[in-house]
């Protein structure tokens, strides 16, 4: 018996055209390939992929848009690798949280998930901050800690002991855990 | 001295292809010409025009994949009508009310927003509980009458009874008051 | 089998000291027997009672302060006769609907709650968008027409009537189902 | 001209009752002493004092309840020094972040706050989530070092640093910098 789950990639379509986005290319390019076999073994599992991304002050909800755009930015090589296919979900978000004004909620009840798989950049602050929203609404975390980047490794290391301690998370490694055992319940 | 504006466009990229589609059809044509009237006069005195529509179950935030798919519809002469341009703002909304599961009050609040001109369909749903919603967050409102329409015409003047009395809202029809009036707060 | 089920009784504690109270105040008397039939009916089948109550511009959460406070006005008699006891729920809103700034939604789905029972004033305003907010949030909806009462009753009738239509919700009276039928599903 | 400000006291009235609650009292004890000063300070400079407090499980509103049962944990002695007076805003909330499930953003809209200075307990999970949805939804933020308490002195200091990087906020101690000169906007 499963666990309906779902796994939400975190701010990877990402001009990364800031200051600090140097540091965070670098940490994001060392864990691309474990996002990239996670999103592989997440599609072998039939579950569903979310992108949960930063809309960077387009208004639209035109996805093609808005990665046309931040692909000019230094990021492009980690788009390349982690490029939504158009029938992906892709969810808009404005601010910091994946669930304060998008549609994240909804959905995943929809789709009826208890618990989610997150991946994404930046680890102390997209991330932590969508974890708990999604701890506050009930959901189950899985946050695997070598998916998750941050413009300083030492915040990142802090943000996941956050997320462990306050959200009851699960942040294995994903070398070290399997969606498989996930959805089958194996961290509870 | 004006009042910060927009005016929201509710459900027009729609097609129709539902029970009681025809009559809702039938309603919105007649309200199309004075809704393309009340677009123009926005663009005109720089008040900003945002489509909030609904997502027609596409979870993808693709705005034009939505409008190329809603098109086979009998509502088609409708969009043609109504069709955004690629600038406007364009927000999907995944239920009744355009402030749910939606970043329109984040948009509105960036804008600077204070009041907010309704056109939309259904009167009866969306428009109705899309303006209690913005009443609860504090905006002004007019919903003008003749730039609504629902599948029965009682329906509609019932929801337009409730919105003027439970909403404090300006229903004036754009024939009797302008949009000039209204950042000017002659109805206040 | 039973569907978990919960009764929300809205600002039947109120004053009624406003424009428009008096009125509201006698449709009002005139439902309180069988919205305390109905009451104690949720009670024999172990189904939640939760009062849902303005606020009215009390923000500290004292709810015996307010309910001593609202008795001065003229809707006392319906207070006392629909007087929450200490231990049942009691959430206080700020604005129309009671989803709206409130703990409603955290404390249902805590509850397991799939289906409302919806009893309140005024029909045409607190009851209509708070059942609009439960429909959205995928909550079956009964809204019983002979306890729910509004200054006009032909505004009255007018809300149950895009309740039923728009929110799929059944409306039967009280006197021809019951919150047994309810529970077992009869009327989907 | 002076900012529109508000100070948040989060999760002080507390049993701590729970695993780890030794230390959190051990750790808030320390602090009380500059709580209870801005306290004060706030109240001289007509700046608004609300309390944003857990639940603990208890849905009825009821708040002196909540305090009468809280206070037969090892918590009092706190409890006691910083006591909620009758007239001051009391608002519970059911999860970790005051925002989510609460009228406080309608409370402070109303007041027409638009930044907060934000006192509480624990550091690492209630002041930091509260902070985030504050952030976003555009307050400005003063969150004081020296008044913001964790089970764990090191999981407090990783949470200022989140709290100061990510949302922008001023962590100046409030022996530094005092609620005056945050009025004036001195720290902008």
């Amino acid at each position: 018996m499963s666990n309906k789950t779902a796994l939400l990639l975190i701010d990877f379509i990402n001009s990364m055209d800031f200051d600090g986005g140097e540091n965070l290319l670098q940490n994001t390019k060392e864990i691309v390939p474990d996002v990239k076999a996670l999103k592989q073994e997440a599609k072998d599992n039939d579950v569903p992929v979310i992108y949960v991304n930063d809309n960077f002050g387009l208004w639209q909800d035109h996805v093609e848009d808005l990665i046309k755009d931040v692909k000019k930015g230094i990021g492009r090589p980690v788009i390349e690798e982690l490029e939504p296919a158009r029938d992906e979900y892709f969810i808009l978000k404005p601010k910091h949280s994946g669930f304060y004004g998008t549609q994240l909620d909804i959905l995943l009840r929809q789709l009826g998930i208890e618990q989610l798989i997150i991946s994404g950049i930046a680890g102390d602050i997209c991330t932590l901050f969508t974890a708990n929203d999604a701890y506050m609404r009930g959901y189950h975390l899985w946050v695997p800690e070598n998916v998750s980047a941050s413009e300083y490794k030492e915040d990142n290391d802090n943000a996941l002991r956050i997320i462990k301690r306050s959200l009851q998370a699960n942040i294995t490694s994903t070398k070290d855990f399997t969606i498989r055992e996930f959805l089958d319940g194996k961290d509870k």
